[in-house]
């Protein structure tokens, strides 16, 4: 994938503004004001018929009228003249457009036939396009500014290393502002509007290849264009560049509000979930907490087996601390009991187990803070160190006493992550940032974005994993019964229990004797694809006349209940006792294609929603991890007694289905293997559906 | 209960300080430094023999040296000196005192002794006493600052009526500071430390009380004094006070932590949720949620049905909000077709439906802002409204039209709660406030904080319910056998299960005839109280065969796995089937007492903890909503195609549960029922087990 084709949307030479105003207030002349303001690095020529000149620069009737092709077009006119403006800039020999005009795709269906056009053009020309119905974007190195927000009414970006991706302009703006009210840098921050050519992955992926970014936050409220957004996400980690999102319309409303603003596809949450993990993009709950982690990043150190020590002077803060460390799942060691004891020496009645607190006895004797810290360091071996200080560290009288306590221990350990929870004027903050400190306020934030630094981590050390190769799947034309959907299955290495398909009673008697009894006995159609709901599954089917009563039960059934169906006879199957039941199966999701799911069976799935996905295909151990994240895997895993169930089994047949999905393509829709019954030795499919899509048949 | 004691506390009209420093930075000197600052509206009498000034103020040699009894005494010596500053402070008459010293209870059985005697002491004096251990506390209204915190460096108190009761002095200080830097005013603020006579909750009951208190802030680590911690709820909650709380020590190695740090008795989280819960106090889950809803809770608008209505100029924003109300249950109902029509004919591409998004069009109509609103407010009849506006609202250009806009909405509903999302600086945010908005950077924070608000409105519309009355239990003098324990809990309104207690092999066969086919068999034994683990528990014992093969596998077993045992024979009960397996118990909360808990059976609570807990006793109505709150809940109702169960008959037998629980003091450690079988009539209790304080019986 070449993301430099976004060079001349986000570093140009040359800018040309069409629909330029010389009211500087107004949405096309709000750009023009920016960059006299801040400088832009190159050519800007404002084009307007009508002027002479716009807020003082020379001022072009129209596009046939510039000295040469800009590297980049900004097209800030209403709906028809938009499409002609980017005609004569494609003519011209721009490289790429930004345009601010509403009204397309986010409209309704005319809209979106405007909007085709506009691609059209663009992509008739070789032009990039970013919009429309997009705010623009800014890169402040090179005084770049095609951007009509007011935010810089209230300041201008500081210095960093953070670019902005975001599919809003409102947001993306909103996050610029609170960054640099916060005194954090985004330099860079594009917006992509209707995402018509342009889409996120493009700028994810041109910011994970640029020289000025470190670390990048995204907002999205849906996907398009999986590829480039995957392929952005996997350069991004191989550049150890960490992705920090926002994905929005997560719920059921939200996702209706998602579709009446934008055109945007919004794939389902748990998948977005999934494939963001698999990439290691961290997914912030809230916008403070996006900021969060984007700052604690631009320190660049991501430790791959995180940990967390903590010094304290209020052991009521250590309780807090430890709760939301707990709740993540962040590791936070003891101290080593040697250490302890020493600790204890100092103070007796300090805590030093980790929290390490110090006590309000540091008060009088100051000193105690750099022992406390440097043994936490030191000999706690930490990679995450947080310190509490509240306003302690913002005292002018004792602030300075605790900076000049903690310098030494911070320079002895550079390697490591170091946060400081204190309360103080922006000064004050600033000095301890520059001891080497990420600042925080509130404790609970600061253990949330360490946290988050140990993801990253865990995702650059992992890389991208070779994903298995998945064979091409020959696919029946027609949906399979459920015999034949578990024959394919078998065959593509999901083991079915054993059974046969049994034409008549006597066939079924004979299947049971060689099965043992008890039996299941289904009815066998291809017709029907939901066998339970109209009775067609016999249960503890007990001796041979028991199966001859089953088998008239269930041919009386599907007369009864699906009078046009054809019926095969009945499926024999032997029962599975004592096993655990899961359930698996496959869905094509409209965005990232074939993506498995797996849950334990029943009211799991039905009431508790307790399954994972992942994107197919992927590889046995991958397989295993998916299955130990449920809530419910102590249930295979010996919980109340039980055995212990053949967890290896299970995920070599997960992995098996998600090559097969991947290997079918397109016309599978779905596949639906419920339950499967997980034995200490084995696990077996007892039933399986699997959806074609008949039109491509 | 009579809270008013803490007037001398914390009202007081005379302070002596025992332990008074010269040295403004000490902790026996900062309390003077401050109290001379803000000028202490009452006698100030520091205490020191070695001094005759102490800061400039006359200084006494000894606390029977003061020209009269304070009303409060500040205990700023050390261990052995402290107890005889109480005994000396008790002498002179004093009314209560506070005591920083640390070294107590918090450090082990030997500092709990010595704090023993602090409180037989204040005790002996009818002293109340505050700490040890603990940080002071502020009443800025009377420059009353017996505290050694370095918060006030930074600034004193902003005006405001936020009341702050901590256990935790660091903790509750860094609040303060938190508060005041957003201009949010607390202007009370007391410390509780140790709590080895005065509590929490005598904290939060004067509060409730005090005409300068709207609003109480809470941090606890442990919760002492249940019943007066409880009285303090009910208070506030009948004065319409609402009370925030941060509970820490959730986690496994949070309680620990709190364990090493003070002496208090961590109760069970998830009983102190159902606690917090009853009395409508709302739990906040870090340090800004906890500040964002007590600004909020300043407007004094509650909403017993609290709605949500979004105003925003960015549909990303609007999802964004939209994903935030539904993940917390706050609804957000749809604008009337009509208005929704009406705002479309303004803004053709505008989403008119809730979040009601007049789109970046405003930037140009400014007047659509104002109509948009209008409309949400006054058509849309929403309790909250929340406008999102971002850095337009604190733009110098914009936001002045913006404000314009707004202010007349605002000014022809003022019964509704209304906040605004906006980037602005602090004076133009105050112009907002002032404009009658809560004002929030993140849109998340403030869809948190209004909802917040609705909760408090159900609490104070709800009220006290009067609690049902128990009548008192007469428990055996043993721990009953099963049979004995469901006999007992029948008769108190738990049936149970249709059964028999058999001697022999023949009683048993008659029973399970009258009972018809199959039944269930188990090992009646007063001293086997887990029989399925020991195979003590027989299902589908299908004939009379059965039943004598049954009787003796059953005699056998209990010899082998429990050979001192009891046996009187086995208990012979209809089997039931398609019933829901629900479970319930009591467990004595070492605070709150006995607490009932409800769940689904089997491994809903034993892998996926989804259980509800209540305080006993309680009604039927409760105990119904209980039962409503599981996750696992659908499965009563009906889901996956089964009967509905009789969720009032298990309602019924609940709370018949929590009456016999309340009835039984404290001799009755726990209850166990498991399973409670549901039918789509009834619900029966099919195995039981009480356990009582032998020692007591």
């Amino acid at each position: 994938m070449d993301f430099s084709t976004l060079d001349p949307l986000i570093r140009p030479r040359s800018l040309a503004v069409v629909g330029a105003s010389d009211d500087a207030t107004r949405i096309g002349g709000r750009p023009i004001a920016y960059m006299k303001t801040r400088g832009f690095h190159g050519e800007l020529w404002p084009v307007n018929p009508k002027r002479d000149t716009v807020q003082g620069i020379k001022c072009f009737s129209g596009v046939e009228a510039l000295p040469a092709a800009p590297d980049v077009g900004l097209i800030a006119v209403p709906g028809g003249a938009a499409l002609d403006a980017v005609e004569a800039l494609g003519e011209k020999g721009c490289k790429a457009a930004i345009m601010f005009t509403a009204g397309f795709a986010e409209t309704g269906d005319e809209g979106a036939l405007m909007q085709d056009k506009l691609v059209a053009a663009a992509r008739r020309h070789g032009m990039r396009l970013l919009g429309p119905n997009c705010l623009g974007l800014f890169n402040d190195a090179i005084g770049f500014y095609p951007i009509f927000s007011s935010s810089f009414e209230q300041g201008w970006p500081v210095p960093g290393r953070i670019g902005i991706a975001s599919q809003s302009g409102a947001y993306g703006t909103h996050l610029y502002s609170l960054a640099r009210n916060r005194n954090i840098g985004t330099p860079i921050c594009v917006t992509t509007g209707n995402e018509a050519e342009v889409a996120l992955g493009d700028v994810l992926g041109w910011m994970a290849e640029a020289p000025e970014v470190d670390v990048i936050c995204a907002y999205a409220e849906g996907i398009r264009e999986s590829e480039k957004f995957l392929a952005a996400l996997d350069l991004a980690r191989r550049n150890r560049k960490p992705i920090v999102m926002m994905k929005v319309g997560r719920s059921a409303l939200g996702g209706l509000a998602a579709q009446s603003h934008t055109a945007s596809i919004a794939g389902d949450d748990a998948v977005t979930d999934a494939v963001l993990a698999e990439y290691g993009v961290v997914r912030a709950r809230n916008t403070e907490e996006l900021l969060d982690i984007a700052y604690a990043a631009t320190r660049r150190v991501y430790p791959a087996r995180n940990t967390l020590g903590v010094v304290t002077v209020s052991g009521g803060a250590g309780v807090l601390i430890s709760d939301v460390a707990e709740s993540l799942d962040f590791p936070m060691p003891p101290m080593p009991e040697e250490t302890q004891r020493k600790l204890l020496g100092f103070v007796p009645f300090c805590a030093p187990r980790n929290p390490v607190d110090c006590t309000a006895q540091a008060f009088n004797q100051i000193e105690l803070v750099g022992e406390f810290a440097r043994a936490t360091a030191a000999e706690g071996g930490y990679s995450s160190l947080l310190a509490f200080f509240t306003q302690v560290g913002g005292s002018p009288t004792v602030g300075p006493k605790v900076r000049a306590q903690m310098k030494p221990v911070v320079e002895a350990h550079p390697d490591r992550l170091w946060a400081v929870s204190i309360i103080a004027p922006p000064e004050t903050a600033t000095e301890w940032e520059k001891d080497g400190f990420l600042v925080f306020e509130d404790p609970t934030r600061a253990v949330v974005a360490l946290h988050a630094m140990g993801r990253f981590g865990e995702a650059f050390a992992r890389g991208a994993e070779a994903a298995p190769q998945p064979a091409p799947v020959a696919l029946p034309a027609t949906a399979p019964s459920e015999a034949k959907a578990k024959q394919i299955l078998d065959a593509a290495g999901v083991p079915a229990v054993p059974e046969e398909a049994c034409a008549d009673a006597e066939a079924a008697v004979a299947a049971a004797r060689r099965f043992g009894f008890p039996v299941v006995m289904k009815i066998l159609s291809p017709d029907i694809l939901h066998k339970s709901e109209i009775g067609g599954v016999l249960l503890d089917v007990a001796d041979e006349d028991a199966v001859r009563e089953g088998f008239a039960t269930l041919m009386a059934r599907a007369k009864q209940h699906a009078p046009g169906a054809r019926i095969e006879g009945a499926l024999v199957a032997k029962q599975i006792k004592g096993a655990v039941e899961m359930a698996m199966g496959i869905l094509r999701d409209p965005v990232f294609g074939p993506v498995a799911m797996v849950g334990l069976g029943g009211v799991f799935i039905e009431v508790l929603k307790d399954v994972a996905f992942r994107r197919c295909p992927f590889d046995t151990a991958e397989a295993e991890r998916l299955i130990r994240s449920l809530k419910g895997f102590p249930l295979l895993d010996g919980a109340r007694g039980r055995p212990k169930a053949d967890v290896p089994a299970l995920a070599q047949a997960l992995s098996a289905l998600s090559l097969f999905a991947a290997g079918a393509g397109p016309r599978l829709l779905s596949v639906d293997v419920n339950p499967v019954l997980v034995l200490p030795e084995g696990a077996y499919a007892a039933d399986a559906v699997i959806e074609l899509d008949a039109a491509e048949g």
